[in-house]
């Protein structure tokens, strides 16, 4: 398996001069365009990685995941739904065009108004007190905790207007029940989670294993509410570029503008990629060819 | 195997009065809503049925998926992807609007636009011409001949100026190559196809054996093409509702107004289901859940 | 012309029932519908009335008039141009759509997103200190003071969270320069500002007097921004409603969901209308009607 | 006034190799760039012109007043606004997306598709019958003939399939009773119509004058459905440019892509220009600038 992540990362070295970091914020602005590492983690408990295996990063939209996850463990699926649709968008991740013709209520949980207003079901008035339920939430995973990178918070505290304008939107259409400011400042936190692509994978791998963290024994969904993230994954977890996903790689998987992705291959393992440079759409380049390699390896497609 | 057809068959009849069948041709609402049949072909070449297995229906935009694959194997993935895009529109599928601000290529080959755009390609500068070519390639599949049911034609044909505004709306983008008429007249007749529910998952079940027919032996795809068609079946398949699908069922399907789906489980069996009653997205009622049933007990979700 | 004023008033009188008061906020459902006011102020400083001429009401949306008319006496057009354009939206005032298809600039200064670009540019830190400053720019038209109605701000400032949204979004644009919040703010504070429809005349009539306040002698606006106020006023001046506008009673306007229009008839007078009730647009019922008797009866129509 | 015509074009002239003619049609692309003229027809019954007055060319969309004026005359105010609506559509005029979110209704009778649902009102089956009632009725007005210039209608005819997808998107709604094709065949007809600039302006001076022809006293329209056609161009007649020019011309006016403007100043006069070289909004750079020249100087504007 090592040797396989190994030439899933040769592979895809010669594409990243291709992409870039994510702009938008300076933290990630200052990424290192030649990063690359991978990381395996089976339901039977075993690790394997390669390449930039130690290297934090903001794990961004991956964290939609594990809020969705707390919020379904929380409160079960039907009221996640109440707040949140299920179907692709069509649109770009930041879109406000939706909300407005279909009453405020997000397309889905991994559009960045869907995170936001999954994030503002997480219990607690304000962000520290949600953001740290979202914490212990993720540490109960697997026992490990997390922090998130402050420099990466505070750009993004300090830029993103746009994600605010959501969270007013949807407020105006009463999707959102408390305070937006609140929220948003919660859902700029989660965003910036550090992991380490290593890290990612173990704190995933209960996704491949229906529910259950497979080291620790611990239950963190129900099987059919694991089958709901995995299945939301596979139709909406790379933004508007989740169709070709689904064709050169062929598993569930979210990615976040940091450049990790997490992919899940049920009943087997949870893969992590992380690579900062990204393609047009904001997904990691390195990433998906590692991944697509692997893929066609050990047949992991669905399809 | 018998026994749990039967089985998703009285689960589903229930649920048929919630729904009726399509409404915009007179030769589709006249269809019995009671209708309810299910048919399986595994790739080791066996068959299953029960219930409603010799109505005749028209197969609509089941016959996206013959299409698609005619093209495919004619002239390749790529040519077929400068024609079409493989993401989720977010939209309906008669929709105009997401043409207009993406330079009129449709979003992927299962809306009704993309569909037109596949079946321009088709070879021939006549309708019958082109109908009798896509007719030759799927007679080619398993041997079986298909006719097309000709008031359900006649039905398309007088009333369907959406889909002819598609077509020229295409021809303006040059999308479409040939005359505009003469591919929307083709789209007709290949909505037209009328077949049994046996037949569909006769007929389909080389999407689950890696783009070969089990009984014929003949190719119809490679490996590639078919991981294509299938992967786009579970994020576009479904119109509105791949999402959705995607939760309940977990595999890759084509659904029809003419109450038929197509659902593929890769490696194992297509599963044809046929059930004129259609929910506010027109897909069949107890088509799903006929499908949601037999994959819980039989575990074919791939999430 | 007092005559024509009453008869206008009790042509509309019997249209008044078939609207209701603005609902979003409670200080404005509370209005009574049957109110009904007209004073006309001409060029020449006289000054006629008729009907409830003494309530005080929010004038809401034709604040923008005055907004407008500051910033660009301030700054000048050219600057103006830079913040919002000039055409009309087809879209309602509060949409958010064609912000994202334009890159975050409002159409024309009387959508709200246009309102509160320009508000923006009003000078001051704070939005106490901004809202000063119109008030007095607008007291220095005329003389008079102006105040807002505090409960009126309350509602606005605990409840808009569509127009903070609108706020955000463009500032993610980069199209709004200062704190979002204040400026926001500030929009509140200046559709609560209170007048009677005899004070909005006689504020407004500058408008009809080539940028000249006939009564002070005080200069406005130069008559090139007069034409430009009264130019969009006539093209996006009601809402989703101008072309109608247009037709009916043919000469600039703008009204405001506190049930007040501000009408100019270049070189010859304002007239201002009262009358809370308002059409599915939200638009004055009776103001409307009798504008359109008046236009009748002085060929008052530019067209 | 002859002298004043001349220093308008003169004013104009240099701006003339900022655009250049439409490009969508072979037989417009050709026009000469250079060409500009302008005309003059007083409601007493006088004519000026200056510059190239003898040019023919299609008058495209300006023939949008004319057969909205025939309708009108025909059926009434109130048939035609059950056809199309009387507000600005803050789109390009060609747009479908507007067509697709309104149930195929037409914003107003001068975008693409309004034009088209005013030319399926025209009585006749097929187009040379339709077309021939609306050259009668053009020509009624003062008894001059007018003619289509072949090579233009032959261009549209070939090539236009946005508009053939705009008539068949309004039949799918209904709005259209008849024949598209006819329907939408008659509309390339009535673009192709060939004029002078003289011609237009002698055609059009009855939109000044009350609805009435000054030299052959034919009543074209009522004083209502003239105020109707005035205010409908002044805030729709300039495609999406048409609140710029109400700020920098402010009289109402129709313009077509073949390089005319039909402007009208209600009680007083009809001006025509001609100048091929259009802007990016598909509006005649010179005709623009000299009727903004002649605004100014004649003091024009009605705001």
């Amino acid at each position: 398996m090592i040797e396989l992540l190994h030439e899933a990362l040769s592979k895809a070295k010669p594409y990243l001069e291709k992409g870039k970091p994510a702009e938008y914020i300076p933290a990630l602005l200052s990424a290192n365009s030649n990063h690359l590492g991978i990381a395996v983690a089976t339901i039977d408990g075993k690790y394997f990685s390669a390449g930039d295996i130690d290297v934090l990063f903001s794990i961004q939209s991956v964290s939609k995941v594990f809020s969705l996850s707390y919020v379904l463990q929380k409160f079960g699926t039907e009221k996640v739904r109440e707040k949140v649709g299920v179907e692709p968008s069509g649109n770009p991740f930041y879109s406000l065009v939706q909300l407005e013709y279909e009453a405020g209520k997000p397309r889905n949980p991994f559009v960045n108004a869907g995170a936001i207003a999954i994030t503002s079901m997480i219990p607690g008035e304000m962000a520290d007190e949600k953001f740290l339920n979202l914490k212990n939430f993720i540490t109960g995973i697997s026992g490990n905790p997390v922090q998130m990178i402050v420099d990466v918070y505070r750009s993004e505290f300090d830029t993103s207007h746009r994600n605010r304008a959501l969270g007013h939107f949807m407020k105006h259409f009463g999707v959102i029940d408390g305070s937006v400011m609140e929220s948003v400042d919660t859902y700029f936190r989660q965003c910036a989670i550090g992991m380490t692509c290593e890290q990612l994978a173990q704190f995933g791998v209960y996704l491949a294993n229906q529910g259950v963290n497979p080291k620790s024994g611990n239950t963190v969904l129900s099987k059919e509410q694991t089958t709901f993230v995995n299945a939301l994954m596979s139709t909406c977890g790379l933004y508007d570029a989740s169709g070709e996903f689904g064709i050169r790689v062929g598993i569930p998987a979210k990615s976040g503008v940091g450049g990790g992705i997490l992919a899940i291959v049920p009943g087997k393992m949870a893969i992590a990629t992380f690579g900062p440079s990204l393609d047009e759409k904001g997904n990691s380049i390195g990433g998906i060819i590692a991944l697509e390699y692997l893929s066609q390896k050990l047949s992991l497609s669905l399809f």
